[in-house]
C-alpha cells in the first residue's frame, strides 16, 4: 500500500477513536508532518484522501477541520457497519421470524446479480434497540458466497459472522431510501398502526472483490430512524 | 493541483458524460496509461481518488468497474446539485410562498453557525416536477454571505445565482433524513392528506471555504422522493 494511504488510514483511525474529539480543527500541516514523520506531499495526499471521503475539509487560510454530525443518534448512511456497531452503547437484540433456503427468482437474481435458480438464504428478522422494535429486515444472501447461515447466527450479527468466521471482506453498498405506508404485518411487528409511515432502505451489499453477497429491504420505525448523509458538490 | 488529481477529474468528467456508458468496466490499466499519457503510479493514484469517491471499484483479477444506481429516477443524496440539475430532462418550476429578511434566533443561529441576530433570508418555496408538487422548502440563508436574495431569483435556481452571479463556490453539505407525518398546511401544498407520510431532509450547506451559508428543511412528497446513497465499509 502506498505510504500516503497508510498515513490516511492512521489519521482516520485516530480521528475515529476520538484523538481530536475536543477540537474540530486538526493540528497545523507543519505539526502533522512532524507527528507522522512524513514529507509535505505525503501528508497532503493523505489529507486529500480524507477530504475525498468527506471526513475532513480544508478552510483556506485557517486549517483542516473534521466534519461531524451535529445531531446525535443518527445512523450514517454512507458507512456500512453492522447493527451492533451502530448501536454500540445500547442494548440490542434480534428475533428471527423466518430463515430458509430458496432459489433466486427473476427479481432476487436481478438484485443479487446472480443467475436465476441460484441457492439463496432468505432471512426475516425484527431488530430491537433497548427492547423497542427498530426495524424489520427482509434479506437475501447468495449461498454460493455465504455457504452456511443458521438461526443462531441470524440472532446475533450476520456481518460479524461473515467477516470474522467466513473471513470475507465486506466492501461497499448501494442504498435506496424511500418512504412507504406500513403493511398490516409490519405495523404489528413494529407496534405501530397500519398505514403509519415507514422509512425503507433497500441495500445491495458488495464484498471488496465486487461480488454482491446480500440484498436487504429494511422497514424502519419512523419514530426512531434518523439518517445522516455527507454530500459534496461535484 | 497534483497531476493524479487532474487525471482523476478528467476521468470523472468522461464517466459523467457517458464515455463508458455502454460498459461498466473501464479499459485496462495498461490502456488507460497510454490513453492519458501518465505513469502507472499517477494512474493508480487517480483511480484511488475515484474509488474513495465511490465512483469506481476494483475487482481483483478482473478490472476497474463503474458504480451505477440500478434504479432510475433516484436522487443521489451524496451530491449537491441544484433542483434544476437533478431533474435536467423534466419540466420543473417553483412557487415562492414567502421570502423575507429576519434575524437569526437561537435555533437558526445554531443551524447556520452564526451569531444570534445575524440578518438572514427566509424562503418558503413549493417545487414542482412536471407540474406535480414534489417538495416544500423552508430555507435560511446568511445575509452576510448572500447579500441579496429576491423573489425573481427564488423562483428560479438560488444555487445557480450563488455560483454564477455571486461567484461563490458551494462545497459540501450535511444532510439528515427522517420521516414525519404531514402537517395540514404541507399536506395541502403537496395535495396529499394530513398525516400522510413525508420524507424530510434537513440540510446544512457549506461554501468550499467551510462557511455555512444555508440551512434548509425540505418536506418531500413520499410518492416521488427516492434517494440513492453510496456506502463504504470503514
Amino acid at each position: 500500500m502506498r505510504k500516503y494511504r497508510l498515513v490516511a488510514d492512521q489519521l482516520l483511525e485516530e480521528i475515529t477513536h476520538g484523538k481530536y474529539k475536543n477540537e474540530l480543527r486538526l493540528p497545523t500541516e507543519e505539526d502533522l508532518i512532524v507527528a507522522y514523520s512524513v514529507s509535505k506531499s505525503t501528508l497532503r495526499n493523505a489529507i486529500d484522501v480524507l477530504v475525498d471521503k468527506s471526513i475532513l475539509y480544508r478552510v483556506q487560510g485557517s486549517g483542516i477541520y473534521i466534519r461531524k454530525p451535529i445531531y446525535p443518534d443518527t445512523i450514517t448512511i454512507n458507512s456500512i457497519k453492522g447493527f451492533k456497531e451502530e448501536f454500540k452503547n445500547k442494548k440490542i437484540h434480534s428475533k428471527v421470524i423466518k430463515l430458509e433456503q430458496v432459489e433466486a427468482d427473476a427479481e432476487i437474481s436481478f438484485k443479487l446479480q446472480c443467475e436465476i435458480g441460484t441457492p439463496v438464504y432468505f432471512v426475516n428478522r425484527i431488530r430491537y434497540v433497548e427492547n423497542e422494535p427498530f426495524s424489520i429486515e427482509y434479506s437475501y444472501f447468495n449461498k454460493n458466497i455465504i455457504p452456511y447461515l443458521g438461526k443462531e447466527i441470524a440472532e446475533k450479527s450476520i456481518y460479524n459472522y461473515i467477516e470474522n468466521d467466513l473471513n470475507l471482506s465486506i466492501g461497499f453498498a448501494d442504498k435506496y431510501i424511500s418512504v412507504e405506508k406500513l403493511s398490516k404485518i409490519d405495523s404489528d411487528h413494529l407496534q405501530l398502526n397500519e398505514s403509519d409511515p415507514s422509512m425503507v432502505t433497500e441495500e445491495t451489499v458488495f464484498l471488496s472483490n465486487g461480488k454482491v453477497f446480500n440484498h436487504s429491504k429494511v422497514i424502519h420505525n419512523y419514530k426512531y430512524a434518523k439518517f445522516f448523509a455527507l454530500a459534496k458538490n461535484r
